[in-house]
């Protein structure tokens, strides 16, 4: 069956806000195997609202409409599609009641406005909206399905995951679902040489993806439960681990992810000393829910004041070779360890660029130092792509093989 | 004149990118005093995008499609739009050339496929594309004007900005250019309260606009130059200094840049002392260009420990009255600035929830400290807003106010 995105909303047509339904819901609409061929936005416009739907209904079997269905006078895609179809809006007593509640409780006064909103389109079906006031609606005509839902995207989610998704199981008698095989350490083309014919199984489908440094292989499963489907999954997971289990780090997750479940499944502790990366480990790391249990320290030390105050690195090690120099990134890395009592400590110091590289050390010289009790030692990378946003690439694949070797490093205890 | 959007590429119908094109261009556009009343998005599929084309130049005088310029088979952009207006695809001896050095460059071998580039639509202008290898063309037919912008959004920004901006600014005879007033202190009916008359202008107009603890009023003038532009927003930017000047952090700007400006600007230096922001606040200002000469240290110190031992914050002080107290916000703020030898330390304690809070110290309590070599002082805010996403709502809240803070501060030397 063939589905179709229709977004409302003037704000969308202005660029005030970028089309996140749109994305959305396309993703989950394939995992019911609808087919999506075309996205529409338009204004809060009745007339193009209308023509819009007139033109979806001529290439969709389903059509999901988000925006417009809110209080204000501009918001006018129920009426639209009510219009459309010469249907009546009715009011509804249960929306009524839910509203006034929802009011009363924050004691906010209801405007007639807010009534508006308890209007349904007649013999529609109501999806519940536990995060804002408008329901979202299904209108059925001649055997095309028109949804209705608001335009806040967590309101859309909500619904979705809560309400429509059932609906949408028993309607396709089948499911789709994906899942993320998590690759780093080899590229694309590396993965696709080591599992070429897994890549070509029909039922779950692998796809392989790179991007910022890592490759994802993508397992999509179609069955009639989702039990079955994670059957079909986990087959499929096994025989790439299998082929290229020292290089999956993850299954549906990401590198900073991986890295505090691997501390915590050792119950070990992490610090991080940056120079180069300037943050970007530490935030990414503390992003991760739970994260504070593993993480003792994030330091971020650009100055040479900084890493001999801070870190302890010698003087000497700097004025020899450098900040930017194995040693000094050796010695970040021990002294973040010893400082905060962590297990294992990595560190980087590079050049970043777009200026401050020379010839001897150019932009995307970083080097990653790694200290625990055990050893020290430090990795030289160049990172240069010259691509656009140089920067911010030479940041991320460092901060990446950083927090790659302590994971790894951490599993060895 | 109305324009519209058209964005090929079966990615963004299965949901696997984002559409930020359409909502730059939208943007882009508006300063043009083009109206856009509809966005579409389509496959890589040759036919259904001539019928896209169809519909779109039924409704509008220019159109402008991104996407499906590249080398592959499944680039077919450039033949639709060909193929439906009957026109054929000739070599482009200047791109053959541009692309044979581009590649000679990264001594990386031309495949078949890149000289498929080299085709352009007869008689197209061809915009040049420096950040990437596929042109853009405009084709003109029967007073319609048809862009064709590549896929990438750095390739549709570079070409707007250094190609087709130009060209639409001769096109419509005037400009539009909008600037921000960064204002942080006062809420969106604050501002509005005392610059209501302001928002009444029409040449500049005056939007108001509340996001993330911050408002922005968007001064949007309309002349035949930029330099008549620039002369009437910075009048109204004048007159709304006058009114809320305090309040007034910036223009055309955000508040790590805004704070990194007011340190160089007083050759002043900073450290950050982070507990419930956890990194945000360090790589926020690491994140600004040049940030890097007034940044001494960050310093992610979750655990006692790390408080103790980096910081020098006082065991008593964390037993008697906790981590999260007016008293270790002020050591940590203290210890910060002492360690680097910055100007100026700010830190934060707080609880960020969604776990750990209790009935005396809340989700959403957080302490700001500060210090400098005349005092070192804290500040107790409560932040909690019972939203979605409450834990990254009270990081950012609290980051926001302690940068600043920071910002007031050095402006005072």
């Amino acid at each position: 069956m063939v589905a179709e995105i229709l977004n409302v909303g003037s704000e969308i047509l202005i660029g005030d806000i970028l089309n996140t339904n749109a994305r959305y819901l396309s993703l989950k609409l394939s995992e019911f195997g609808l087919d999506v061929y075309c996205h529409t936005s338009v204004g809060d416009n009745l007339k193009r609202i209308k023509e819009a739907i007139k033109k979806a209904l001529e290439r969709c079997d389903i059509l999901f409409i988000t925006g417009g269905l809110g209080p204000t006078k501009d918001d006018v895609t129920k009426e639209a599609v009510a219009d459309f179809f010469s249907k009546d809006l009715v009011e509804d007593l249960e929306i009524k009641k839910n509203i006034e509640e929802k009011f009363n409780l924050t004691k906010t006064k209801i405007t007639n406005n807010n009534y508006k909103q308890c209007l349904i389109i007649e013999d529609a079906k109501v999806f519940k909206n536990r995060k804002g006031t408008a329901p979202a609606l299904l209108v059925e005509h001649k055997r095309k399905k028109i949804f209705l839902l608001p335009g806040p995207p967590e309101e859309v989610r909500d619904i979705f995951e809560n309400e429509i998704s059932s609906y949408l199981k028993d309607l396709a008698g089948f499911l789709i679902i994906s899942k993320n095989v998590n690759v780093y350490g080899l590229t694309e083309s590396g993965v696709d040489e080591l599992v070429a014919d897994i890549l070509e199984y029909e039922n779950p489908t692998v796809g392989i993806y790179a991007k910022h440094g890592e490759v994802r292989l993508r397992i999509t499963a179609k069955a009639k439960t989702e039990e079955e489907c994670k059957t079909l999954i986990k087959d499929v997971f096994l025989k790439i681990k299998q082929r290229i289990g020292r290089f999956v780090y993850g299954f549906n997750t990401n590198m900073q992810a991986a890295l505090v479940e691997a501390f915590k499944l050792k119950e070990k502790t992490l610090a991080v000393a940056e120079s180069c990366t300037g943050g970007l480990i530490s935030s990414k790391i503390v992003g991760v829910s739970g994260s504070s249990e593993i993480f003792k320290l994030g330091a971020v030390c650009y100055s040479n004041h900084a890493k001999t105050k801070i870190l302890n690195v010698r003087e000497e090690s700097l004025n020899k070779f450098g900040a930017v120099s194995a040693i000094v990134a050796k010695e970040m890395a021990y002294g973040a360890r010893k400082v905060s009592n962590a297990d294992i400590a990595i560190s980087t110091t590079g050049i970043a660029g777009p200026n401050g590289g020379t010839e001897e050390k150019p932009v995307g010289l970083v080097y990653v130092g790694i200290s625990t009790e055990k050893e020290t030692r430090a990795f030289k990378l160049f990172l240069s792509k010259n691509e656009k946003d140089e920067r911010n690439t030479i940041r991320n694949l460092a901060a990446l093989f950083a927090m790659n070797k302590a994971r790894v490093e951490v599993l060895k205890f």
